[in-house]
């Protein structure tokens, strides 16, 4: 099972009403259960530097079955993880990474969202990843 | 000038629409006038590996501000341009990036397909960027 | 709006004479609202590991829009951006990169400058900044 | 040896030069006797593709002490040197890069152009040279 594009596109309309409704400028990525992309947009007036971390953040929920800040605890200095970052081209291990779910609990893909702080980005890709 | 999330938006839906007039299946990528992704769409079924394909052919057109094929035609073996494709981390000179202009005439970004035959690239693209 | 060459060349020229007068010898590049290179300056003698660094600071000061010495403060061990410098091909995270605003205060691309303490980078790079 | 600073800034303008005479707008790079980056300039509307391929000609020309263009008659299919673009990170094996040499003539850098024909970007960076 892996999300289609549609469900995917329904994902980024609901985390950009809430990026809306936060006054914030996200980039919004879906991978699918591959971990590729399978949609993505910017917002205009969003962060450059963001692109790259939403897709890296999505990739890294999907590679882990995790969120991504759950990554970060274990990744810290003397953690049993330490810089697994290095991996897999560069991962990002702080809030805004979710994997989404279909109605069974079966994971198809995973969002990414980056553009604010790490707080309103989780929230902002939980809202896409809901919406499945 | 550059392109803004909803013109992006609005030339992936006419790009899905001439897809599916075609019976393909695509990638579909818009980068802004500074060549990065501002959306992106990978339709159910398409081909993984035309996935960075798509987004490359879209830089490129940016890139050099033409149709991605017109390099192609330079790029050959004997050709001025014999392996450019090596420069920007790669390049693809193959028709289905094409730039994409505003009313004024001024490129505002690019808009890359990839998925089908190079004809059929071309002409999703095209659809794409005629509806900016 | 994006910086032009006169500006850029402009920033260079007086980060030039700052690092001058603080007897330093820097590496200096400025990168345009698409974070792309416009014009770069090594000084004779400046070391060869800070041409990298410094065209880094210049865009991670433009993927983020502020100074890179804020990310680092935010990207430390336990810190909310932990290792954040993964992303984008490799940030640059301590100061020596400051956004580059026109008279009306809109962000037109930024300065990079390592060669020195990062407390003379960033003087460094304020001192061409200022100069737009 | 190796080129200074002031040497390279002058080659620059010297080759803006000749790329207005020829109504062009070029990305335009020296490298120093390591190969490595010592000033840069991309003209207002030049390709943002040219100015990596700028940079790679001009390391290009210094990695093997010729005129780019050179290589390329040795890189095609069947010739001795096919496809080494793919090594040292991609080369560009088309005219438009120039080791640039001292009044001794000894090698201390070269130039690279891009943004135009090849004959029109060689004819740029031969004033660059030229002007050392």
């Amino acid at each position: 099972m892996t999300i289609s594009l549609e469900q995917a596109e329904k994902a980024i309309v609901h985390a950009k009403k809430k990026a809306g409704k936060l006054d914030t400028k996200m980039n919004i990525a879906v991978v699918d259960a591959g971990a590729n992309l399978v949609a993505f947009a910017r917002m205009d007036g969003a962060w450059l530097g963001s692109l790259d971390i939403a897709i890296k953040k999505a990739k890294t929920a999907r590679f882990f079955d995790m969120n991504t800040g759950l990554i970060g605890g274990l990744s810290q200095p003397g953690g049993p993880l330490y810089n697994i970052e290095h991996s897999n081209g560069g991962l990002i291990s702080f809030p805004g990474g979710i994997p989404i779910k279909n109605k069974k609990g079966e994971i198809i893909g995973a969002i990414g969202v980056s553009g604010s702080t790490v707080e309103n980005d989780h929230e902002v890709a939980d809202a896409g990843a809901s919406a499945i």
